[in-house]
């Protein structure tokens, strides 16, 4: 990785890090097609000596099941239920790449799996639905739920995942999450967090423009409002969302609700002419330098999307934005879920809780934000190799 | 183990295999308790480097999604679909302890998935369902299909797993098989096979009498029928299955049709009088000692309960039994299923094929009864642990 120094037009040195670019996508199919999966199931004891057949199935498993038959609640001791998360996804919102379906999307929640166990010890296994449908979804996860310790939904669209997300929580008594949209909030959090802190503003006065109101847009929005942000403005591809405006889905109407709170109207220029922070979590174009141009001084940029972000971090840097985050590993300051998901599962299959609540969000992303030592420009949000990081995370969720 | 050599009625000297007795019970929960679950998933790589996320996670598995949303059928080669079986069950017809729910199920789930693993390196991963509804299971598991390479229904009761598994077959691209029936059908035949050149009668002219009309009685008959028996009578806890008997559900009356040529009716003594083998797929106490008495010369029993046989192996010899097999392990000749399911469901993953047909059944049947060199009194049904098991059946699905 190579740093190359640059300037901004707040002529203070940044450094947009570049790397030796790599064939990713070639070297993605080549392992996939290599491995033929990414994960396995294995057996924790061997099936050698008869005493193993004998207690590691018949007649042996037969007291185990006749004992949880009368004593449930005891799966947590006794069966792979205490540490084991379904990884589930129905296809509609897979990455960038949108509706491909359930196959398509196997092989990243496999991938989620292997981040997982990898960084966590968490058993995931990926279900990939054949059905869009939200009754369905909420039925079919219902039906699989008992050997589950705790779901974690994995791109499906909006608005369909806030209803499943909230019907299923309500109807199991297992956690529930769809991390796009909580664990993009709570990685967010930590570092507009710490980007406050490096361009001395206050937190709570920030003013904060999403740009973007699908499953992210709108669990970002919910957790800055949680964690005291008070103006807040969204906008979709109509423009800004505002009391009143015709033809809006209900999720929006509630949106319009509790943001806004000039009720200003017009397109992203608009909102953002003055802010301090833009917060992208749509595609690619949606931000433009003239935006960052307008905005106040030491503008904060979150530019998400991911592989393409909505705008490239040079040209936000030239508009004058002061610190830039991305998706993205070949740049500082990456929002990568994986800094909060592993460790949120983790927490919450260690105690048993039955939901992952706003408390649990907020306080994670505050011990994200904690673990970078001195926050700087090209420094708010960890790397997902910081010692400590899923334990500091688990620790939240009780 | 020590063999104890003991006389039966026919004056030869047979062997009832005798074991220092263990308490599995207790040895199986301290395991089960120590282990926390016997299966555990794990990533076939380690994220160490960039280049390892970047492949196994975004940026790079990007590209192999977008290759499988149009080439669906590549998912063999780039998802853990190739080799990944689900063992499903709702818990309503656990080993011998009847309907005990989905969370007493799931121990002996993950047992058939550590088997699976062990002896034929397929990664099974047991689903359990909070329904007992056939509909509710049929529309459930055809949701979670995709990211399977074959299903292994487990311990659903009858009749509704005839339906479940049959429409599952026609309605799933991959192959369906309801273990309960199919590999207990499979090693029945195949220790059959066996008993009949011990007693040196032809197998086609065999009078079977299969006690137990659930899902097990009506495989093994089936299978027994597609193997040349001319001569089966089916009985349930009323007695004799017969053209004409009121009441009986569909199942039993499409069985009548196929069964006891010369349509008897009473009960398990009137059928068995003069039979050459009996075979119990019912519940302790349904075969008695006078009912082997009544059966004709060299009879050959199999009393499949378990852990509790219809009739003791010892009872059954002095009532004049000339083999006796049981699905216990601590006697000779053991019927146990491990000895198919694991071949079967290697050989689907390895040839891609989509459906578990009676030729392979019958064909796996051959293979296993081949497999002992050497057919004797106690020694009809090989051993899991023969060398070449696992490729032998496996080698039949093609």
């Amino acid at each position: 990785m190579k740093n190359t120094p640059m300037k901004n037009s707040n002529t203070k040195k940044v450094t947009v890090q570049k790397v030796v670019k790599k064939d990713y996508a070639k070297m993605a199919l080549q392992l996939h097609k290599k491995l033929h999966g990414k994960i396995e199931m294995v057996s924790k004891q061997k099936l050698l000596t008869r005493d193993d057949w004998s207690t590691m199935y018949t007649p042996g498993v037969g007291a185990v099941s006749s004992y949880l038959a009368t004593h449930p609640k005891e799966a947590r001791n006794y069966t792979i239920k205490r540490n084991t998360v379904a990884v589930i996804s129905d296809g509609s919102a897979v990455l960038g790449l949108g509706n491909i379906g359930p196959i398509a999307a196997l092989p990243v929640m496999e991938g989620k799996c292997a981040i997982l166990k990898e960084m966590a010890g968490v058993d995931g296994f990926p279900i990939v639905l054949d059905t869009q449908d939200t009754e369905q979804i909420i039925q079919t996860i219902k039906n699989i739920a008992p050997g589950f310790g705790a779901i974690n939904l994995e791109d499906i669209s909006a608005p369909r995942c806030f209803e499943i997300e909230e019907r299923l929580k309500k109807e199991l008594d297992i956690p529930v999450m769809h991390d796009d949209q909580h664990g993009t909030a709570i990685v967010v959090l930590a570092g507009l967090i710490n980007a406050a802190k490096v361009v001395k503003k206050k937190f709570n006065e920030l003013k904060v423009v999403v740009v973007g109101a699908g499953a992210a847009g709108r669990a970002v929005t919910l957790l800055l409002k949680q964690a005291g942000i008070l103006n807040i403005i969204v906008t979709d591809s109509a423009g800004v969302i505002y009391r009143g405006r015709s033809g809006m889905a209900p999720y929006k109407q509630e949106l319009a609700k509790m943001t806004n709170p000039t009720n200003c109207k017009g397109l992203v220029a608009d909102a953002v002419s003055g802010s301090d922070v833009i917060i992208g979590v749509s595609g690619p174009g949606t931000i433009t330098k003239a935006h960052i141009q307008s905005m106040a001084k030491d503008a904060i940029v979150f530019a998400l999307a991911n592989p393409i972000p909505e705008i490239k971090p040079e040209d936000a840097y030239s508009g004058g934005a002061h610190i830039v985050a991305t998706g993205r590993s070949d740049y500082a300051n990456q929002v990568n879920n994986s800094l909060a998901f592993p460790g949120i599962f983790r927490g919450a299959l260690d105690r048993g809780v039955n939901a992952i609540t706003d408390e649990m969000k907020l306080r994670a992303a505050k011990k994200i934000a904690a673990l970078v030592k001195h926050p700087s420009q090209n420094d708010i949000i960890p790397p997902v190799t910081t010692p400590g990081l899923v334990k500091a995370v688990s620790s939240v969720v009780k």
